[in-house]
């Protein structure tokens, strides 16, 4: 029997007026933007109808206290203890918590040390409020994309302030292992750097554990916030929500000042699908991350018979794929497969200087639309080498 | 029979959560934040339900398409016209939209003329950011609360930069009429000032009509950014939505700057909610604005037979009283009114320096709990009397 996520309603996805299904003509398939085409989970939609029935008026200014608990209990499992409400501030969704780290854990002119390639945003923080990038390219090893701690070392100045992670890792899907993040906790203390850890992927997760980084040591968790959120896991990403963690009040009173105002309040209903996402999520999450492994699997076994000279590995973690073009000999990759293949990917070099002939592609569609787009470009790229002899 | 709204459940309302319905014990009526404790509108319900069966992904960056023509066709309704898609940025409420025009318009040391009492976070967004508040206190004349524009020109120096104009006015209730505003225009003009207006409340007015301040001339739409949103007129606070509009897009564009990263991107369920309010929330918004002139005309009626010593001028717009208690001799009406009378309302120092003995009350409420609220005011107002004596 199909699965239903094999039978994607493409009236209703095209009918939500997302980014993803508007930005280019209907002859395109889009597997950029990182969301699902998947329906969001039934007791998500349930509980937003429920609170429905409610007032929709102002919420409390810190959240609606159950959601808060919820958050607290989700990370005591995931390994991060000891938190209190106050350890929490709700932000509208991750990227502005993102922002407000950079702005309130660093100045202008400071440096700010991140791995590339990573999710464009962190490096457009950077760029948008005049800090300086220090990128620490990752690099293929025997357990994927590495973090070259050499190259680390050898980028701070005294003018290093700021460690960013992504950790699961987007756009190369790696969970990183906790000696890895032993390594950067290390390297953090001995600089005395602040960190900014963006989790929201770690409820995706094929391979490897997650370790919140917060969590390794108590000297760490003083020097560190957590963002995350539910919109990767649950879909949710035109709903928004997110929170910024920390075990020192103080990073967040310095991220609500440098935002005071422009931030606004927690919304009613997204707080209430958070809430429903946290306490009765985990079945069609289960379910998802299946449908979403056989994708990458699908995705795996594709590329190895047809397109071998697409240099990739496999993600540990996301739904996002990380495939090097750059044996291919085209122009431009992105170009090439938005106009000759049809297909909407990502361009590496958003993600980081020195990734152009890098695309990013989302799995996270139906089977047939994620076959029909590979084969598009299969086919084009054969197109193209022919009409090169 | 009685109204609907007069048979409020105040278990549902208690249920939600809401920051007024939260802040203090069980046996304290909230008549405070502006939020109403009424249920949203059933077309807003059910297309924010039928929105949750199309995709929650990553909405456009400007917003859904549908929402922006809504608005533009209810401005141009209102008197406001030619505007384009391109003039609209839409924000997460009002409230981001009043910080960013408060550090896009003006810089840090630079003078911002308000009238006086007016909401607070007017206030704020110049405090919380270095700006110098003008205020211009309001005077009660034959048209209700009046600007005074003799000590209006008395404020200007060459550091003044921006005006601030909320009209209808919260707290006062008034609805400025054509000529006034026209002579804040020139005031403007000739001083060479920004001018942001706050908007928010043009859908729910009793007496008087709403001119849009940027409809008045071609000069004045090329300095104005106009604010507003659906929360007020359709109850839908804890979902948030709101829009700056301005001819001068350079005005925009300098509002997102200031505020890049930090203020979130639109959520498609507000989206849907909003354009439901546009399309199919009359009937409702007809209804409850009956209801609450029939509460404020209730107020007025209790005041002057219970409580002639409170000053008070029915406003003609929002469902706020402004109330004068300075002439009962409390030492702190608020206080007075929360822990004797055990009804929580806003007190007037928030407003505006000066008005330090005011006090506003919220009247979007059920008439039981209306009448419920005064009379406890004006019975410990007796009691405090007969303990004086
Ligand atoms: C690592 C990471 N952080 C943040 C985001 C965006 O989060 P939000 O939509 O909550 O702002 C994404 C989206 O792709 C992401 O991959
Ligand atoms: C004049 C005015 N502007 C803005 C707001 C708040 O708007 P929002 O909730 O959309 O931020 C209020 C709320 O009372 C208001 O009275």
């Amino acid at each position: 029997m199909p699965h239903p996520f094999d039978q994607l309603n493409l009236e209703e996805v095209r009918g939500s007026h997302s980014v993803k299904w508007s930005l280019f003509p209907e002859d395109v398939l889009p597997l950029w933007v990182a969301d699902m085409d998947y329906p969001i989970a039934e007791p998500i939609a349930q509980a937003i109808q429920a609170r429905l029935s409610k007032r929709i008026g102002y919420p409390q200014g810190a959240g609606d206290p159950e959601l808060l608990d919820a958050i607290i209990a989700k990370q005591e499992r995931l390994g991060l203890k000891g938190l209190q409400r106050e350890n929490l501030w709700l932000t509208s969704s991750v990227v502005p918590g993102i922002y407000a780290s950079v702005l309130a854990l660093s100045s202008v002119g400071e440096e700010v040390i991140t791995q590339v390639p990573v999710y464009h945003p962190f490096l457009l923080a950077l760029s948008d409020y005049g800090r300086v990038t220090k990128a620490n390219p990752m690099q293929p090893g025997a357990s994927g994309w590495e973090i070259d701690f050499e190259h680390l070392e050898s980028l701070v100045t005294p003018a290093t302030r700021l460690l960013m992670l992504c950790n699961p890792q987007n756009p190369t899907g790696r969970v990183f292992t906790r000696s890895e993040l032993e390594k950067l906790a290390e390297f953090a203390l001995e600089h005395r750097l602040w960190v900014m850890v963006d989790e929201l992927w770690a409820d995706l997760i094929y391979e490897g554990e997650h370790v919140p980084f917060a969590s390794l040591c108590e000297e760490i968790a003083q020097r560190t916030v957590t963002l995350t959120g539910p919109c990767k896991a649950f879909n949710t990403a035109g709903l928004g929500g997110g929170v910024a963690i920390s075990h020192n009040r103080a990073i967040l009173e310095r991220m609500q000042n440098v935002s005071k105002g422009v931030g606004g309040h927690p919304n009613v209903l997204s707080m209430a699908a958070w809430l429903a996402a946290l306490q009765h999520g985990q079945p069609w999450l289960r379910e998802t991350l299946a449908y979403l492994k056989a994708n990458r699997d699908f995705l795996s076994r594709f590329l190895a018979e047809k397109l071998p000279e697409v240099g990739y590995i496999p993600p540990q973690a996301t739904y996002l794929a990380w495939l090097d073009f750059r044996a291919l000999g085209l122009e431009d990759p992105h170009k090439f497969a938005l106009e000759q293949a049809k297909v909407a990917l990502n361009d590496g070099a958003i993600f980081g200087e020195g990734f152009k002939g890098y695309l990013r592609l989302n799995f996270a569609t139906s089977r047939p639309l994620l076959q029909e787009a590979l084969e598009r470009l299969a086919g084009a790229l054969k197109a193209s080498m022919v009409d090169d002899r």
